[in-house]
């Protein structure tokens, strides 16, 4: 059911954190109607939004209850399950992504299997049940050897470098997780592919860029990644393309990549705005949060390009000691009238992703330097 | 007061139009709450924000009561009554801009005395209170006269273009309207010079553009005003520069100009994110809204520069009829990837303000038709 005043579709968003509030600002523009189902009243999202449903995402009632007033539902997160959501589409809620899709976000080795299935390169990987399946996988592929959960991870959670068969076994000793483990690839740097796909078929491509992670977070994003070859740019665009297609994914895919000596090689997936497309707010002629209500929507997807030559993104971690009001350092931050600041809204505490800064300019170092030392103001360390 | 979970202070806005909406979508970037004080829950900017009292505007009990919620309290129109602002800053509230600058713009003779003392130049102009003023006047300035309205009009309202003696014994007659009339300019074009300023006196500019009106609505924007010397230019912001310093504005100031064979003449002033500005949510890099939020913060202001050559702004007016359903008229002026669509939630109507659609580009005439192509498929008249 359309909104009354704007005869436009209601689109739902499931979590309320800061993905969901970029989407609902990028939507306002639209006329698009979004309502949230948060958490809570003060989530990211919830705070900057109109239509707030406070409810459990894992809840059936509560997921039905939403999507009654919807007339499309996408997500904030990976996390409702996969049940729950093809409950939703036997009722004849419009899911996007759908569940055939979200499952090999929900479950990494699912996704491990059938990425193999279709020919992408990944890690050596493999499932395990006990330390000695571990060890041996490291004994011929080399250690350190990387362990993963099969689902629930994000942000360097869920993710275990493990040095040798001593540190196997305390990961195994934790108890119930269900895990696999992965070769530590050789990498020369980090990439990430991302695109927008609609129901028609119909794709649109930002340029590749270049990711840096410190502790499995990602903490600064390069658009597009610097000295690229253009054939290693067309392999990448080709293969979240091709990803895109097979898996029947709708909205925002986010492949995540290791670019090596021998070619690109699949780390992670994402069927949902990322962090490596938030450069897109200010960077790019149309931003993945309104790309990926435009996809999901099925209306025509907007113009991917670059507005500069280069587009440096770096997220602010909350701090462990903080000098200044909030206040004093938006203000020390936005000094560099260049400097374009996101907030999220969401109460400080060290290594949370409180927002972002990105800053666009023609020259790479100078610009990535603006960003850094923006950040570094808004978090009061510097 | 500032936020309890940002800890950044809360903007309060009287009014809950389309420049309340965007206010309220820029500052979501920058973390800030945003109370807005709607006529009604439906209002375009009520409709988008998670903190909306509804009250009215002229009514010192509802102000008080919003401004208690509020660090600083701005505008989405020029209606509040002075007496009204006089109190709140008595209670002490931060009003921004304050009575004393907003008067100017409440009372268009009052504006036009404390031009003319300025030394700036406007069009030749008297107070009148009979047709026989009028009539003397156009017999000393020539036909037709333009009267106006001294408080009250927008978007062409309170301007009545007079031929002759009888249409002004016609516009009199239709009793009590302060009036003042004006000697019609010979123009070139209409410019407009628009600028934000902050309490501690900074200001930035954005370039110089050229408006299109029709029936004294805007219809078009171009940034920046194609050919304009840069003397003219230069004159234009000293001239916006000059005004807003004398007046103490803080926030958005948009001076309308025309330019004529023998220089540049001020017709309107606003004091508050202004329709010439919106072009600079897509074609710069701090938008006029983020700008306004950042000014009556008394937070750094951004860098206003252009992000592409040429950006062209095309207002969407509701037609008197309509083909297609909303969904497929955006679909529709989606279709063009490079156009920004904005749209403000408004039930449509015959000539209202329903949103507007910006492009930008390399090459103009490329750029005006793809805006206006968008604009006539969002009117569904196309």
């Amino acid at each position: 059911m359309p909104d009354p005043v704007t005869g436009l579709p209601v689109l739902g968003i499931v979590g309320g954190g800061q993905l969901a509030r970029m989407t609902h600002q990028a939507a306002i523009a639209l006329g698009l109607s979004v309502r949230v189902l948060a958490d809570e009243p003060a989530d990211s999202a919830a705070q900057v939004s109109g239509a707030v449903s406070v409810g459990d995402y894992r809840s059936i009632d509560d997921l039905r209850a939403f999507a009654a007033s919807c007339d499309v539902v996408t997500f904030d997160h990976e996390h409702v399950p996969g049940v729950a959501l093809r409950m939703l589409v036997a009722d004849g809620v419009a899911v996007r992504p759908g569940p055939h899709s979200l499952a090999y976000t929900q479950d990494k080795q699912l996704m491990r299997e059938r990425l193999e299935a279709l020919g992408v390169a990944v890690p050596a990987w493999r499932t395990v049940e006990t330390a000695d399946d571990i060890i041996a996988f490291g004994d011929t592929h080399g250690w350190p050897v990387v362990a993963k959960a099969r689902s629930g991870g994000y942000d360097g959670r869920g993710v275990w470098m493990l040095d040798g068969p001593s540190a196997a076994q305390a990961l195994v000793s934790q108890g119930n997780i269900r895990l696999y483990v992965e070769q530590r690839v050789a990498i020369v740097r980090e990439l990430a592919a991302v695109l927008a796909r609609r129901p028609s078929g119909d794709l649109a491509a930002w340029p590749v860029v270049e990711t840096v992670q410190s502790d499995g977070i990602c903490v600064e994003v390069i658009a597009p990644a610097p000295a690229l070859t253009p054939e290693l740019a067309q392999e990448a665009v080709a293969l979240a393309t091709r990803i895109a297609e097979a898996l029947d994914v709708i909205g925002v895919l986010a492949v995540e990549l290791f670019e090596t000596a021998d070619g690109l090689v699949v780390n992670e997936l994402a069927m949902r705005p990322h962090n490596s497309g938030h450069w897109s707010i200010d960077g790019s002629v149309t931003s993945q949060f309104e790309q990926h209500a435009r996809a999901v929507l099925d209306l025509p997807l907007g113009d991917p390009s670059a507005v500069a030559p280069y587009t440096v993104m770096v997220n602010l971690l909350g701090a462990d000691t903080v000098v200044g009001t909030p206040a004093e350092r938006l203000a020390s931050a936005l000094a560099d009238p260049r400097v374009r600041v996101h907030l999220y809204g969401k109460g400080e505490r060290p290594g949370r992703k409180l927002g972002h800064v990105t800053v666009t300019g023609d020259e790479l170092g100078d610009t990535r330097a603006r960003a850094r030392l923006a950040v570094e103001r808004l978090r009061g360390t510097g």
